[in-house]
């Protein structure tokens, strides 16, 4: 029989995990509804919903008070799930920034009074104007007072610190937890489209993530916290799922509540809490049709944001995490061409990084380097540390960076490192560009080492500097040329102000994030939930959507999409796919290579020995003519058989399976009933059908696979995998970094 | 043959629009395979897709420089309709408010140097503190001197100019448009989900419905724009696309762009281009899983906004309606309290408002006042007016009161009616109490009758005047009791502020408009757009949540959900759709009350009777053991007979008609092949499949039937409008409204 058939990893197992064929080829699976996935399978949401509905069903029509009870004490332990990874994601959240502010500031200095607080920490209390005194740098901590052995041994600590938290970082996630490193959100977006993936959840990639999440942060490296923070919380809620059977044994429902969760890690990580509904919905692809999802994503989001506010990390009981403040709440139509300028340049870097992103991930996997995890992590962080402490703007966290580089400038407040000297305007805008291009190439080499690594803080530090580069240079020019016709709009007096810099670094951001990650409102949404900019919504929406398109035009996919397709997950983008003419006998696997049942023909021997030999999730079930009968999972056949308690005798062995009412034509005495094994919900089209109409149901109904007849009889099937695999076709490098054996290219 | 088969209404016609059969039984259609749905139709997705492609295809695959143009052309007529709509209805919406502004100022009074002046344009360029001497009251317009002359000519104007206002609109929407009354959202929430209703976006309708909008708003009846607003943009759109021959030709992608348009009403109307995308996706449910609809919806919204907002209709240049200025960015927690309650309120008073609603729209339909619906609306205005013009908050545009609602008390700025006298809070509590219920008896009389009418305005405004009163009440409680326990987070001394009742305004709205529309995403989004309030976007969402959850509670549908209902419009809601038990079987019509063909049986004259007898939109082909060959629109099917070019003859009209390989059955010579007209894209279920499958296959697919075999036997088939009645069916009064005379209930 032709093993074409190409769905070998996406086997079931039950309970037991593993099992060998006994020595008289009998199956030693004792009857269970509810499987087990194995990692690297993907779940049959059909016969997933059709489970809960049968367990629903049995719940409320027990008898009396309990049918009553059952039920709701069911959705009691769904919301208490929601609401608790709600509140412990806001107060890791939390908890993560201080450990963070404090590991971070530690490069630079200590406490006078206890080592234990951070700079802030340390200076509270001050009157405004007083300079803070207990907060000590390492060079007057150890008493050096030579400016040349102060600045050596700032920059040594600096440097030494920095590499000791990314390398030990980097040996907690490698030694246990490698399932902890990168962002997370490919894996997620996978997950909950159906990917089973349990590994990525456990309660020790929870623990290890979170710790070394903060080390990597404080370390300096170009990376942010916030898709990592996603991942803790999908942790958090599927170790919570573990308590309770009726999750555990529905990977449907349990996908559900990862979502919820999923949005709760956003919202804690930009203090985002609509936007983390709205990522959810656009970004990770899961409410689509479903209210009741969507609601729990927002309860899950707005239950987060208050703990995380409720802990108040920083004493500024704001969720507005880069408060910006405009000169005026008017913005002029000449503002458009720098604004759409950096669109085009977000679009334009955002592909770029990308690519290189792409390219180094490539190197690291083929070349000797993919051996050195740690070492690499070293090295980079060694490089990171040492180039960014000689860049002004890039020495102090990429937060901090950005909080400044979004702050108008305001004589009261004192000066960023110059940034509002007129007269500095061309070192200035030389340093950020400079900076920009380092983080760069930091960010595209930090994304994908083994260690947590968020891209979006990065990204928003890369675009902040653009933007305000371009912002400098505009105010330049119209401190230079006041009367110009470009200028008109503006106040003819150069000395009021007219073009407000930091605002242009918001903009910058959101190009840059709009080239990167390719999402559109919920990026929107985020943004002004991130810096309050409501008035100027509408410059930011124009800005996302040129760089939306500019990058498309360079490269189709956002960051997240080509991870997921260089890893090969399971994953169907929700694209507006359009074929080219072809039909689904394009991607079919014709009747020839697809192994079958016969009806009425397989005898008992014959289908156990199938059984055992094929790990396939289910098998077509045809009578003599191919006339299609039905389908049956390997789960339920083996657990049909076994209900049977046929023994081995060649007369039981050699009985005849039937399915349907073909059995009158065998002998009772000579067959065996298996009809109760078929499946329901099984979805037939003809093979004429359009490519884009199977795509376009494999999307939206979460299919497994489509069986395709003509005039009741078989003519293929296609599955989930042959509708990804043709989906990320156009990428050149799918597949490249898949981790299963099987998914690996040919050498 | 039975006639069972309920879906007569769902008819499709040729372009002629009626046809006879000819004296000898000859269809007199000419080869088309373009219908022209008729109002009331369903449109088949599948097939309009199925269409599209072909002709997509057929465009690409040109030689030349065809095959490249033809289809760039097709795009930008597309974004051409998208960006013209969205700075049409831009456009239109700023008009609409410059003319609702001084048609309203004209019931109190005049400007002294011209009449085209509204009271803000006449009193500009006024000192701060001055007083507008310009502005003329109808008393000392007429110079009347006498107090009470003077107050007795005023009502009386306000009055007879409400009623004129009301009574022509009223007078115009009935004898012009009968369309254009209501608000709107129900019908193209319908028409996007596939519904057919042209004669609801006839430029016509658009023409009435914008210009008695204005009318309809003056006249100072309780309604508002935002819905209307929305139609006006599908109509604006509709125009535009019929002006090119792919989007007349098909009614899927003319859908598509409606949805842009829709988004760009609702960012107009609310000034909230993120709100209108939100909408889209979550009131509309059309963007799910359509990247690219949605992305339009974006760029229509941020058009349609730069529009208005370039437009300036009151010379803000701000597009925030309602700005909202808090005393502090904190909130305190025991706020909660009150803030819960206002949700509490707010999802009681919705649901009431809803059913009060549905049953004077029932009195309506069933009483002799349905007859006479320009005297209801001269009487409704008329009590409006009257009643209005006594209570001191009422009398204003509810968008003013609104707006000074959400105002905080600033003493440099001037008191409201005396809102922020601290020592008249009974009386104003009592004031907003009696206006909040005065309004919403009157919405809930007004939002039904014959004029346009929108539901959010005066949602937002009953909801304001509640949430301002409890804020008031706390304010007097904690000036009363500044030291209780419940007060300790706030600063001792009662003079400084510490309760914002301008935010209360807000979160009543909020909770108001929760109750009543049961959106939630887009709520929120809508509510900070329109009033900058995104430090607090927290206690909104908890407020929005509880108001929500109490209003689920009380009655599941929102106001559309329930108007959709009771016009009986196929449209499926985007629930979570859980049966008891049931399978598909329960819904499904049994093959032996379906029409179908019989394949090698039928004649062509059997079959020529048949579609000349049976109106229904297709009809499955069997063979004869019933086993399922395919299934044929009547349109493919008259088509196919058409290009056949049989004669009348005995030997042509007694000819076989044959689907599939059956034909061998049949000498050559004795049939003819019709195996062309079957459809491609028809879906195949088991009717043992769970019924929530089959309602989750319609909401997700858009689809119009499914037919249901076993073992290749046809044995049934679901139509969307078995969908849509089960949905409804829980729904007391659906239907009760339904336009179409083969809708209505049984006398």
């Amino acid at each position: 029989m032709p093993t074409g058939y190409r769905h070998s990893q996406n086997d079931v197992v039950y309970e037991e995990d593993q099992y060998e064929l006994t020595e008289d080829g009998r199956i030693p699976i004792p009857y269970r509804r509810a499987p087990k996935y194995q990692d690297g399978n993907t779940i049959d949401w059909l016969h997933e919903e059709g489970l809960e509905r049968e367990r629903n069903h049995a719940l409320r029509s027990q008898a009396g008070v309990r049918g009553i009870l059952l039920p709701a004490l069911e959705s009691v332990r769904m919301w208490f799930i929601v609401i608790v990874t709600g509140i412990g994601i806001g107060i890791a959240g939390a908890w993560l920034d201080v450990l963070v502010k404090w590991l971070g500031d530690l490069r630079e200095g200590r406490c006078s009074y206890g080592f234990f607080y951070n700079s802030n920490a340390c200076c509270t209390g001050l009157d405004a104007g007083e300079i803070c005194q207990e907060w000590q740098s390492w060079g007057d901590y150890f008493n050096v007072h030579s400016i040349l052995g102060h600045s050596l041994l700032q920059a040594a600590i600096y440097v030494v610190l920095s590499i000791a938290f990314a390398g030990s970082a980097a040996l907690l996630v490698v030694t246990y937890a490698p399932h902890a490193f990168h962002t997370g959100i490919p894996e997620i977006k996978a997950i909950l489209g159906g990917y089973v993936f349990d590994a990525f959840l456990t309660p020790w990639t929870l623990l290890v993530k979170a710790l070394v999440l903060a080390l990597a942060v404080a370390s300096g490296l170009s990376l942010g916290k916030e898709g990592p923070l996603v991942h803790v919380a999908c942790c958090m809620a599927h170790f919570l799922l573990r308590l309770f059977k009726e999750f555990r044994n529905n990977e449907a429902q349990k996908r559900r509540v990862l979502a919820a969760a999923a949005a709760a890690g956003v919202s804690v990580a930009f203090g985002s809490p609509l936007g983390g509904v709205l990522f959810g919905l656009e970004e990770l692809d899961t409410f689509a049709n479903e209210s009741d999802v969507m609601w729990r994503g927002f309860v899950a989001s707005a239950i987060a944001a208050v703990s995380l506010q409720w802990v108040n990390p920083f004493g500024t009981a704001k969720l507005v995490l880069f408060q910006v403040t405009f000169v005026s709440d008017r913005w002029r139509a000449f503002e458009l061409i720098p604004w759409v300028t950096l669109g085009v340049i977000g679009g334009v870097l955002g592909a770029l990084l990308i690519r290189l992103n792409v390219e180094i991930a490539l190197y690291r996997r083929n070349s000797i380097l993919g051996e050195w995890p740690i070492l690499e992590v070293i090295s980079v962080s060694a490089v990171t540390a040492a180039v960014s402490y000689l860049i002004v703007f890039a020495r102090v966290q990429t937060s901090e960076l950005v909080a400044n580089l979004f702050q108008e400038c305001d004589p009261t407040k004192g000066d960023y490192h110059g940034l509002c000297n007129p007269t500095a305007t061309t070192q200035n805008v030389f340093l950020l560009c400079l900076t920009a291009i380092l983080k760069v190439v930091l960010t595209a080499w930090t994304f994908g080492m083994m260690v947590p690594a968020g891209i979006f803080l990065p990204t928003i530090g890369i675009g902040a500097c653009i933007g305000r580069a371009m912002g400098l240079i505009m105010q330049s020019l119209y401190r230079a040329y006041p009367t110009a016709w470009i200028f008109l709009s503006c106040p003819p007096d150069p000395s009021v102000r007219c073009i407000s810099p930091g605002f242009y670094a918001v903009i910058g951001a959101s190009a840059m994030l709009g080239g990167v990650t390719r999402m559109t409102i919920s990026l929107v949404v985020i943004l002004f939930e991130l810096t309050g900019a409501l008035s100027h919504v509408l410059p930011i929406m124009i800005c996302v959507m040129t760089s939306k398109w500019v990058g498309d035009y360079m490269g189709k996919d956002g960051i997240y999409s080509v991870w997921i397709a260089m890893r090969r997950y399971p994953w169907l983008p929700p694209v507006d796919y359009r074929d080219k003419g072809e039909t689904a006998a394009n991607i079919m696997k014709p009747l020839s290579q697809v192994v079958v049942i016969e009806d009425g023909v397989t005898t008992v021997a014959e289908l156990k020995a199938l059984l055992a030999r094929y790990q396939y999730h289910g098998f077509p079930i045809i009578d003599k003519h191919t006339e299609f009968v039905g389908y049956a999972t390997r789960q339920e056949l083996i657990s049909v058989l076994d209900l049977l308690q046929l023994d081995d005798s060649d007369h039981d062995q050699g009985k005849i399976c039937t399915f349907s009412q073909n059995r009158m034509r065998v002998p009772a005495e000579e067959r065996i009933d298996l009809s109760s094994a078929l499946e329901d919900s099984i979805i037939q089209l003809r093979k004429e059908v359009s490519q884009e109409l199977v795509v376009n149901m494999f999307q939206k109904l979460n299919l497994r696979q489509i069986l395709f007849t003509h005039a009741g009889k078989l003519t293929g099937l296609v599955t989930k995998r042959d509708v990804v695999d043709l989906l990320t076709s156009h990428f050149p490098h799918a597949a490249a970094l898949s981790q299963h054996p099987h998914h690996s290219r040919q050498p």
